[in-house]
């Protein structure tokens, strides 16, 4: 909005008070002489009037719907950190769902898609289920799925891929040395839980270390089970050298069990996280971790989503975003990483 | 959503496909025997038809703004994440507005409550200016100020109070016997900068402790600023035994400079956070932060708001929540609190 003409930049034109012109703008009755002053300057400055008349005249609501879990996840954030850029330069208004991942409000949102409430809508559902799809080939406005739909889905499709972001992390910790590498994941019913454990599997025979069930312990994607779920594999693998955490939060669990347990990372445990939060780089020892471009996925899901509304009809999309090891102290060899222990 | 009846209890009940329902709720042709079975059902659960139309007949959209500086901001997503679910449960969806503390755009947002977009506003201004309060005396629609407004103004309003925040944690650092405490804070032009020096002063005063301009830095409210401040009060106060820093991020980028100039936290420096964001919990050690209960101000702003939606006329609310020190490593006594320097 800032680039365009303003009231306060048609207050200072027309020379009246910026409460002035928005009765103006909004048809309130205001005296001739402010009127014909405003409408003079709204007009050198070529403003656009009447955002809702525009919408009755097109059928066009110029507000975009982002449907996710749960908005305190950083996760999520990030990707409404970009999205939400990327549509108010293009002059739409951003309406937010939080769905609790709950399967029925997910399904409410694309059903009142109908309502023509918004021109459009980015989803991030933990489960794609049935119904989804069933709503999905019905929906009455363009949507972009972040997330894993299944092959031959007729909608924009925008992917992580941590399948290979958890392929970098076993990379990097072979690498480094380490023989006995744990997993600690969410559940396995979960998009991400599902596709880290299959990650998992496969980057270890691609370096040639033994699958263990031993060495995998499954909780949940919060600090606290994190914490619950690192206790329990150390007490079964207390020469465990390495920990993968299936995302940033598993991982500062993990870093708080080491740190009780007087292990020292990443000497004697070198820990990895997912998602590259803001957290990972306030923790210490700051956390090595995948990003799996939440970002970047934010801001692709709204490119595609504005071409659909301003270009119409093409044929579906999908693009997925690659992941990228972010290197920091919890898994970096060199001992100057890690300061000069200047803690009591 | 999940508590009254949705279109999936609609198709159990009707035994048709959850797409169905959607089509006959929405208008859409659909086989005489399917819309049969929907309706019934859909009467029989007691579902309410067709928001827009309702929205058409009250003239209520059943939308409320929030508009913030920064989506990123953890301060303002403490809000959010208030604020939503409380909007949600009275049925109203929330349009975000990231006004990048741009005046302009604030203004903007509130003169399109003109245009009748959404039924209330949130507003979280960084200053408030002549033009806000104009345009909030002339505003068509409920508005509910976070932070500072003049005395008298005709609006809800609901603020922290970091004056006597500060104060609680100069308390907490003097009693801990700490005589040299600097202060980081951000930019003084700002209302959280203004009210963080004057509690500042006044807190010193309070404890009998003398004000010295050497030990107070003004950098602004981000982690690399934070740093740069820090060493600069270093150079010039190299005893400097505490730090109050005006938000976590600057108490992160403190610590990055304490660490690398082998000072021991708290030992020789204690550090204090405020706003005990999610960050202050992450790092190592642990940050003790003053919370300035931003969960809670999203919640009763979100509440003074459903007031006045759902009851109508009544006298302008102020409420000031009050601020809450949260003790952790970073000033804790407790050698114990630390850990055993369990990194390398």
């Amino acid at each position: 909005m800032a680039d365009g003409p303003t009231i306060t930049t048609i207050a200072e034109r027309a020379g009246v008070s910026i409460a002035s012109v928005s009765r103006v703008l909004n048809g309130l009755p205001t005296r001739q002489e402010t009127v014909r002053k405003v409408m003079a300057a709204a007009d050198e400055l070529g403003y656009v009037r009447n955002a809702v008349a525009r919408s009755l005249k097109s059928r066009r609501t110029h507000q975009v719907a982002f449907a996710m879990a749960d908005v305190g996840n950083p996760a999520y954030l990030a990707m409404l950190r970009q999205i939400q850029p990327v549509l108010k330069a293009a002059g739409y208004r951003l309406v937010l769902h939080s769905t609790d991942a709950v399967v029925a409000d997910e399904i409410d949102v694309l059903h009142s898609l109908g309502e023509r409430y918004v021109d459009g809508l980015i989803m991030v559902p933990l489960r794609v289920t049935e119904a989804h799809l069933e709503m999905l080939s019905a929906a009455r406005a363009p949507v972009v799925i972040i997330g894993q739909v299944p092959e031959g889905s007729r909608v924009d499709n925008v992917r992580a891929d941590s399948h290979t972001g958890v392929g970098l992390a076993i990379d990097h910790l072979h690498q480094l040395g380490r023989r006995r590498i744990g997993m600690i994941n969410g559940p396995l019913d979960t998009v991400p839980g599902a596709a880290r454990a299959a990650g998992y599997r496969q980057a270890l025979a691609d370096v040639g270390l033994p699958y263990d069930d031993d060495l995998v312990q499954i909780g949940d994607f919060y600090r606290a089970e994190g914490r619950h779920a690192v206790t329990e594999l150390l007490a079964r693998v207390p020469d465990v050298d390495a920990l993968l955490c299936a995302n940033d939060l598993i991982a500062l669990g993990a870093l708080d069990v080491l740190r009780a347990a007087g292990k020292r990372v990443p000497r004697d445990v070198a820990v990895v996280g997912m998602d590259d939060t803001d957290l990972a780089a306030a923790s210490w020892p700051s956390l090595t971790s995948v990003s799996l471009g939440s970002a970047e996925r934010g801001k692709v899901a709204a490119e595609l989503l504005l071409e659909r509304l301003q270009g119409g009809d093409r044929e579906p999309r999908l693009v997925t975003v690659p992941p990228r090891l972010v290197v920091r102290a919890s898994t970096a060899g060199e001992s100057d990483a890690q300061g000069k222990g200047n803690l009591e």
